[in-house]
């Protein structure tokens, strides 16, 4: 049994507000356990410069920790005048995933621009934000399909994303702090609600790995997604009816 | 009649949410109408350089709007590189304001960093971080105090701000973003438990203004102030008791 | 008495040299006691991009100190790399003040930028800023005018500055430095020709005060800048006889 | 078969050449087919600040490519003034890849900076950095064993990184550069001596791919980086013998 | 004949004011013809980390121009956040030129930092700087020997500056901006009260310069540099009297 | 004799390999004994912002050195976030040189890019840069003009640079950095085909010169720079035999 009282294969208790914000036009408060992360998708009628003229959309993000989302308070980097590595880092990935089940071509000439603050940080502050920003995203389109601007339905399908990691010989499923930081393995594994693999990064720094670990991190991994994604599935609700589908 | 239905001397609703984060010190989440400010206090057991040795403590303030908090996105200062001068001018006014009620010399050598971070923006961000920043203070000067660090209680007074201006001839109490956007006349008034000015910032960009609209203002903006420090001291109850009072 | 022999409502001996800048539209050196500034303008036909197409002009400034303006050297904001909180609080103050007696549509499609250096500090600086900057505008606005450059004179009416605060229980007018650092209440008062108020500024970091002492600093700034305004009459002569009027 | 020639299994045809620098305690000019990148490792007889005083050392590692190692010249990040976030989340990676193998406390209180310098590239930059910078880094580690500085060999197992990736359905291994733009699945693998997992990081941006892919990835990585590993035992000849091993 | 009606041996019109600012341990105010810079030299009781601990001083230079020092304003560095090639060029020189004419270990462990502030530019801004700071840190060094700092009298001997240039095959001394932006080869000296050659930087980019026409310069700036040491003498007098000196 | 077993007259061995990069439309890497630089030069058919639309190119430079280039490793630019003095001195200097034998107009609107890239630093790397990126640069206008995009040949001549100092009483030519170090003058020195001084720079920091020592430098300047624009010319062949030519 797990310092929280969790079997190996057991997700935090999971929450999600939807609309917590009154200007965005998609929002979403995502809990997981004590991580908590606030993502807005904005709708921008632009694209960045490389992409102008080719009828193309495009998918944004930007991640950032308050100062005191974490035990010791961390300096802002706009204090610090420059996003460090991890941030960069985390941004691009996020952005990547979500870029992933998302037809640019069908988007259309404009980017969606998720917003990704973590208010509360417990373990998985990357991998919520990408759990969370598939919703907001999809409220955003959403919307803009209500508004009729879509001839094909631009997202392709479901995506969610969990960590898992080797704490003391055995494999774990969306670990909090105390356990990502004890951990020998740690790894952020996005998927689609097909199934399929869309970001896998895992790092051994403190201990390399097996291939049977990896198995079997994966395999935990898959099962977790697959909650998931049902959970945003009944959260989108109508709003995600169309989620993979084409209009007519 | 004001657009959201209050009369001149109204405040808007609000609310305080006492302690929505697990690790600091102190907070609070604050809401005056639409606008919604997470404070924060991080106790430092350290003091900034310039005041090395000489047995006082300090009270530093940082403020941030998310980026969504306002009805059109605005860049993340980080990815700018740099504050921005409004930004510089607010942190600046919280750190002043909320240093004018505590007694240095009594914090002891010791730092406490307050974090407002505006979630949602709706006009009066800088007053609203006043008016909640003081509380997250207070709670972790209380908990300070609880563990016997003091000889000498530190907080001299309460303290909270309200914005007030002149929209069509009229004095205004707290401005939301619409009137604000409006008004000729803008001010920002922070008083003492006491009825005591700490700050007085009026500007009258669009229209210079006339002693007796002053007097109007400041009037409506000492019976606001009065009704905030009630709220206050009902809110922070026992953790309020000993502001202002000496220990034995 | 004050410590130069001033009574309380005494300015500091105070001086304008006109056009010490061969290049700038319009310049001056002001000096109040032993703060020295050079003031320049300089007229440009384009606006911020904000302001694009819209028919009307904008009043910008800048503000910096010498590094050994001051009695200890402080490190130039060049080599820091980034403009400190308070020269950005100055700034803002000085373009703001400035463009109250302004009419922006008046003055058609171009920005006037009003350059602060402020070559020795005694105390002021801001306000001294604003109030030399004002003549400085006044030339390059004149200057324009004998070109035929506005059906509307776009000066509306005079502006001056000035500081007040409290010391050992009395009001002081115009601080120099020793006073300044010594004062219970810093206020910094900005009003036009027509006696209104366009800024003000007053913080009691040290000790909040109250309504009696806020009302006996007003009196002494509303005093202050009618003879300083008056001052400003006569240095401009002719080239400020059209202020506040329309031509024709 | 590929473009250039080769089997989906075969690795670009690779050199080494031994000390191109003179000053640096350990140096190597590696190529991957035209992908050419110079590794200093520079000893320095300090550690981080976080790691002061612990008895422990650290390897560090830059990554940067000259403008002009690619087909377009890319602008230097030294005139842009930061670091872009592909060159953080490289350097970082490298970092920790080379740390997996590296007992921290065998080296005792220094520090070992990597830097890698990408003169042309071609496809597997940073993996030919990991590659590439391993053998530096032994050659600086053996001439410290040389002069006696260590109780205990302080590397743990050798270390080589390759790419693979999918490309018309078909698993590939070290892409060059053409097959990587074209490629659906880019991964990077990083390995010990061991053949176990350091690194792995997978992306499916335009096209998530199915668990049987991944499998054949990295079956192919398996192979290649044993060769990769076979050379760099060779290469280091009696300046690696002692990795993995204990003094006495 | 030249422009303004010299001929080509003639230096401008020049001018010093002694003690402008009534803080700096030094300070000067030059001008050579419309070009006017404010020299001030600061003492500071500490020396760059490089030299702590050796016994001996530094002398450092920094230079700007203000923004409405020429023509067209001239955007601030600070705005712009960071140093231009241009000035960081000038600074490093004239700090170069001073430090030939010091003996840093006669000087002791402090730093003598000279700010070079250019209030109105019209050519030789660089020259005019070292001409003017020389007399700010002789001042400076002066008050260090009055009050008894020195064994040994740090300045070893005079120094200053001038440009030349080929301006329609005629070699002329000292420069304006109207003759410097069509001069073909521009070329600044520094030289010692004794006759030798400090610095010497001249640059061709419009048409390279033969042997002939740099001997032709070269007696131009020697003849204009004895000069401007004898006008340096003369201003500082009695202060100027042990430069060159040793005490006892 | 000196150090290295050199006459004062000696140049250092010196190999030129072209085209060391298949991207860069001209490359060199050029070692001057144990200095060593990558010169490319890069066509952009466009010109920077302040000569668009005059029919005329640019010829710009960068300059770097890699952080183990030298004896102790000194940190990046790009990650210290700005470019040095030095830096910015010598990439200016390397521009403004190539610019002098460089017909703009000829050039057409276009840009040459130069990127100097100091692989290894043992003295004289600005002026192994100038040498060598004159012949990067003569590739590329070779290319350019094999495609027939001349009218007139835009390269009036060759251009090499040497450095020269005074050691021990001695004039001596092209310095090590162990010479360099201990020289008493430093002095860089471009000259043309024709024998004609494109830039001269020499400081004394350390000790004045007299014109005697400058004449013996500039003499031994003459004869260097002579042999290596000898052995430019061969090295070039045909792809230089155009230079300082007309068409037709």
């Amino acid at each position: 049994m797990r310092g929280d009282g969790r079997q190996p294969r057991d997700l935090r208790p999971f929450a999600i507000t939807l609309h917590p914000n009154k200007y965005a036009e998609g929002s979403v408060l995502i809990e997981m356990g004590d991580t908590r992360v606030l993502c807005t998708a904005t709708i921008e009628e632009k694209v960045p410069p490389f992409l102008k003229g080719q009828g193309k959309g495009w998918i944004n993000a930007e991640y950032s920790m308050l100062p005191r989302a974490t035990q010791v308070r961390n300096p802002r980097e706009s204090v610090k005048g420059k996003l460090g590595g991890r941030t960069m880092e985390i941004q691009r990935l996020i952005g990547r995933a979500l870029r992933s089940v998302v037809n640019l071509e069908a988007l259309g000439e404009r980017t969606i621009m998720l917003d990704c603050d973590v208010l509360q940080a417990d373990g998985g502050t990357r991998t919520t934000s990408i759990t969370g920003s598939f919703i907001a995203l999809a409220l955003a389109v959403h919307k803009l399909a209500e508004a009729g601007k879509f001839a094909k339905y631009p997202i392709t399908d479901y995506l969610a994303s969990v960590s898992v990691g080797m704490l003391n010989g055995q494999a774990l499923l969306d670990l909090n702090y105390d356990e990502d930081s004890k951990a020998k393995v740690d790894m952020n594994v996005v998927m689609t609600g097909q199934g399929a693999f869309v970001e896998l990064q895992g790092t051994g720094e403190d201990s390399p790995f097996a291939r049977s670990e990896l198995d079997s991190m994966l395999e935990l991994a898959e099962s977790g997604i697959e909650r998931l994604i049902a959970w945003q599935r009944e959260t989108l609700g109508e709003a995600g009816s169309r989620i993979g589908t084409v209009l007519a």
